[in-house]
């Protein structure tokens, strides 16, 4: 039990800050501070001690809901958030989103409430879509024009325009399982990117592009070894649980260098846990994390020719420097509601 | 990666309310409702399909902090909680208090955000006397008078107060490590209790209590088998961690019965990991939990004669309970801010 002491009870408790989606968005669009802020966490996650806790997950059962929690303390930022992000899927039938969330931005010096993010999950969004800019910058050829997504939801969108951010993209393919949902896609892309988008299979996807985003829940494989193109950067993002993948099991083997966002959680939740029960590769402990690229730690692409692969399955150190970055930002408005305690 | 609906982003997100402490103390002053929603909890913690992961714990060494995150969904209960508990122990210095924390309340049923109690600790502070008031209750001899108290902090104040509650506590004696604090803890509560309450040793305590509540963050033991009297009932509610402990290893095989909150937790980081690991006892799956006495499903007290020892490390299940009390009496008032996001 926590035992307090009374004389300190509530007192100089400093003021903290309440901000919602609306204020975090116009705050914290998705821009190149976005990515650099994410690339510098991937970063410090492979140079310094983080501190990074194994994510807290339960599920409640008679409402077909999950809950996640996660958190990571990164010396060098000033505040670490802990996340809860719920999804209760059968949310839509009461008209109701299926996922939200917030995060809780505490100060990493003493550890009291800095500001309170209800961010309903845009927060993640944006973190997700920076690490696949991060990716594409560190492994993706940089003569790189031709994009190619897989998914037609709010992440498909992001990604493509993540990639706008880091390689001279010219025209975009998109694939999504329901056509009409991935017309709406490049429809939405072409009006937002000013590029050429069109759709299409993910034979004519895995074709074309240079650099591929793969962003579904699919519990199946898209992608196979034999759709691989030299040259070409892959990064699959959909799988974030031990039921979904992206990958044929011969995909990773077949890449020149496949790198992941966090070891432990590519083996249990990404695209290493398949392959490794397919024994299709031997030794996880050898693949490179996108933070040790980053850092220079270990080698990148090392020829135009190269075939990269990146699974990136969300990390509580981006959820920190992201919720830091946009209470930086949100500070220097007068956005939010202050609360004193 | 969570992968969300574009269509659906910020959309009928329903407003949710933000509570601070002061508004949460006026509330739900610690009372008799307070211990029958804990009782209530236990009782459905013995009964129900309970969903309580392991406690997320981390340490942010460079600040001497250190993060808690428990919860628990509990089918009975409209809504969960996830309780956030920073502990920085060098904050004082700063002027700060080390312990604070916070609630976020969801909606069981579509994981939405119903609340966020700002309480810095006051409901665990509550949930935890209420444990020590049910824990009396339930195993304490009907005709107990005298209570006892070791430590001096705010539980020591809070258990006492608990102990009025449940059985005609007519004096009681406190010990603290510092006399001069267990001496304004005693007049604090004659102040408060209107009842006889003196200071003095361990072994007076012991000799004279019919109920001991320790309260204590020790990490030696204070009470010995030695000291235990026929008919005495102890709670042991100090230690929630590995390095803690309040009671000798010869105590629990003395006691006719022992019954602690949560087998796994008391275990981990209660006061059967000194027991088991000093081979005092054999089988820790052979004690019951305060829930399944609560239910009638195990036998509390048979005689006056027994001796009944508890310890309490603190559950999710009881900071859901309280929370959600909290939050429902508090919507019955025009208190809190109520933010549409």
């Amino acid at each position: 039990m926590c035992l307090r002491n009374p004389q300190t009870q509530g007192a100089f408790m400093p003021d903290m800050k309440i901000l919602t989606e609306q204020q975090l968005r116009t705050a914290l669009p998705f821009d190149d501070d976005a990515v650099n802020c994410i690339e510098e966490a991937f970063r410090l996650l492979a140079t310094r001690e983080v501190v990074m806790p194994p994510i807290l997950s339960f599920h409640v059962p008679e409402h077909n809901g999950e809950v996640d929690v996660k958190t990571a303390y990164v010396p060098g930022i000033d505040s670490f958030a802990i996340k809860m992000s719920p999804g209760f899927f059968d949310n839509p039938k009461l008209g109701l989103p299926s996922l939200n969330g917030l995060m809780v931005l505490f100060d990493a010096r003493t550890g009291l409430v800095n500001a309170i993010l209800l961010d309903n999950g845009y927060l993640t969004d944006v973190r997700t879509a920076a690490a696949g800019a991060v990716a594409a910058r560190q492994l993706s050829r940089a003569d790189s024009t031709v994009a190619g997504i897989l998914g037609s939801g709010a992440q498909a969108r992001l990604q493509l325009e993540a990639l706008t951010r880091v390689r001279h993209i010219k025209s975009a393919l998109i694939w999504g399982r329901d056509p009409e949902k991935a017309e709406a896609c490049a429809h939405d892309c072409r009006a937002r990117l000013g590029i050429e988008v069109s759709t299409g299979s993910i034979d004519e996807v895995m074709e074309k592009a240079d650099i591929v985003v793969s962003t579904t829940p699919s519990r199946t494989p898209l992608i196979s070894a034999s759709m691989l193109r030299p040259g070409q950067h892959v990064t699959a993002m959909g799988s974030d649980a031990n039921y979904k993948t992206e990958l044929e099991t011969d995909v990773i083997p077949a890449a020149t260098l496949f790198v992941c966002d966090r070891l432990e959680q590519s083996i249990l939740q990404g695209e290493l846990r398949p392959a490794l029960a397919a024994g299709s590769i031997p030794e996880p402990a050898s693949y490179a994390e996108l933070g040790e690229i980053v850092a220079g730690l270990k080698p990148g692409r090392e020829s135009p020719h190269d075939i990269t692969v990146c699974d990136l399955t969300g990390t509580g150190v981006q959820d920190t420097a992201i919720a830091t970055l946009a209470w930086d930002r949100a500070s220097k408005t007068d956005a939010g509601v202050i609360i004193h305690n």
